[in-house]
């Protein structure tokens, strides 16, 4: 199974003893863009499936380093939230149906593949990244590399789709009890801003005064300016996060409050 | 690498095809005794250190699954919650000290071992366990399984102190937001008692009135008989769980409550 040297390609055909078998990260990488939640995904061969950003775990590298490695390679960002949020070890993932399908999708031939075709356990993990500042980059498998709305995924290969559901599924559960908006939103925010990130993650309207009260009553935010408007009196105030309460609430948590 | 089929002693030489090579499993089981959070373990064959129950992942299981199957050989107990905390995978867990410390923990010669001489990577769980159900039982690796009080843990090999901590970690952070008790609690219980579980995984007093009414406020305790104590005017309630108020509630998460 060994190739000589000349053959490695480590990004194109994987069968090689740098990398540790049968384990793979993927990578939900979301932003928000136009009041809507995005996801970043990459084009099949076929120009039919999608797939999350993902990669291999070399034998010298910690899990968390290769997957902030395909994060960086895929947005240009490093310094971004990077959180594991499962790991995907069920058998239905590498029936020989699902693996053929995939190298459909890639189109390759199973013989490059053939390191593919044993039985693989994902590690998913989810990143939050400013929307603006990413510029988004296929791997050398890919056509392409594109965000989408995640009310409107395409197909995907794998249980991929899954992933997804599940890194938004955790998301949502730690929305109530951990601060969020940090890496989604610019320097300074409207309430109304924040508010829109939690209505559009949770997927349903949020009453305003009351997500107001409680989120002032956190302690996190910093008021600032108004914005500008040109109307200056019904205009709303600007907030920043109070960095190192913010931070410090990620690690704490909020809740019942005894 | 391959051994002939005689040699196979699957609980004793993992070095065989039917493992998925480079992760574990590890359990670490929490129960409640005596006011206290009990971890249970097992003893190495050095009677120095002692290790979390874990396991290799067979090629035709689940990684769920796997972990099941060491969490039901250890305790005697199936249909426990047991829950995914975390991966770990750093560099550090598998260097040659760290791999020569735990051979000489287990008194096994590394020839025997040389499967797990590789870099290995670690998937945590942890379970919640009714302390007086179960019936511990040693692997064939090991001398005996013992519950210990987690603020007095002995000596562990590898990292598993550190999935001890992130387990407990987890579940503070959990219990802010999710409800517990469930499964370490008989099927009635005072308030007082299910304080205490709060107290001694939060390592802290928790004011009374304070947890008492947020606790009911929740809408998961059913109220019961007195407690018989003898002077019945002072005796306090019992409670029990609304199973499927808990459960949606499990799912859910409660939180800032917008």
């Amino acid at each position: 199974m060994n190739h000589s040297s000349k053959d490695i390609d480590h990004s194109l055909d994987p069968t090689v003893n740098d990398f540790m078998p049968g384990i793979s990260v993927d990578n939900v990488i979301f932003g928000f863009h136009d009041q809507q939640l995005k996801v970043l995904l990459l084009e099949c061969a076929d120009q039919e499936h999608w797939m999350l950003p993902g990669g291999y775990i070399i034998k010298t590298e910690s899990v968390n380093d290769a997957a902030k490695k395909v994060l960086t390679a895929r947005t240009g960002l490093s310094e971004v939230y990077l959180q594991q949020f499962g790991v995907f070890g069920g058998l239905e993932r590498s029936t020989p149906e699902v693996v053929n399908d995939f190298l459909k999708a890639m189109k390759v031939d199973a013989e490059k593949f053939s390191w593919h075709l044993e039985r693989f356990i994902t590690i998913g993990f989810f990143a939050l990244v400013e929307f603006q500042k990413v510029n988004p980059k296929p791997d050398a498998m890919s056509l392409s590399c594109q965000w989408f709305d995640f009310h409107n995924l395409p197909k995907m290969i794998f249980d991929h789709s899954d992933l997804v559901d599940e890194a938004l599924k955790t998301m949502r559960v730690q929305l109530r009890h951990q601060p969020i908006g940090y890496n989604l939103l610019p320097e300074e925010f409207t309430l109304k801003d924040l508010r829109t990130i939690y209505e559009t993650i949770l997927d349903r309207k949020i009453d305003r005064a009351n997500f107001n009260r409680k989120m002032l009553s956190l302690g996190i935010l910093h008021k600032k300016e108004k914005l500008f408007t040109g109307g200056a009196h019904k205009a709303p105030y600007l907030y920043s996060f109070d960095k190192s309460a913010y931070f410090a609430m990620l690690k704490e948590g909020f809740g019942l409050g005894f």
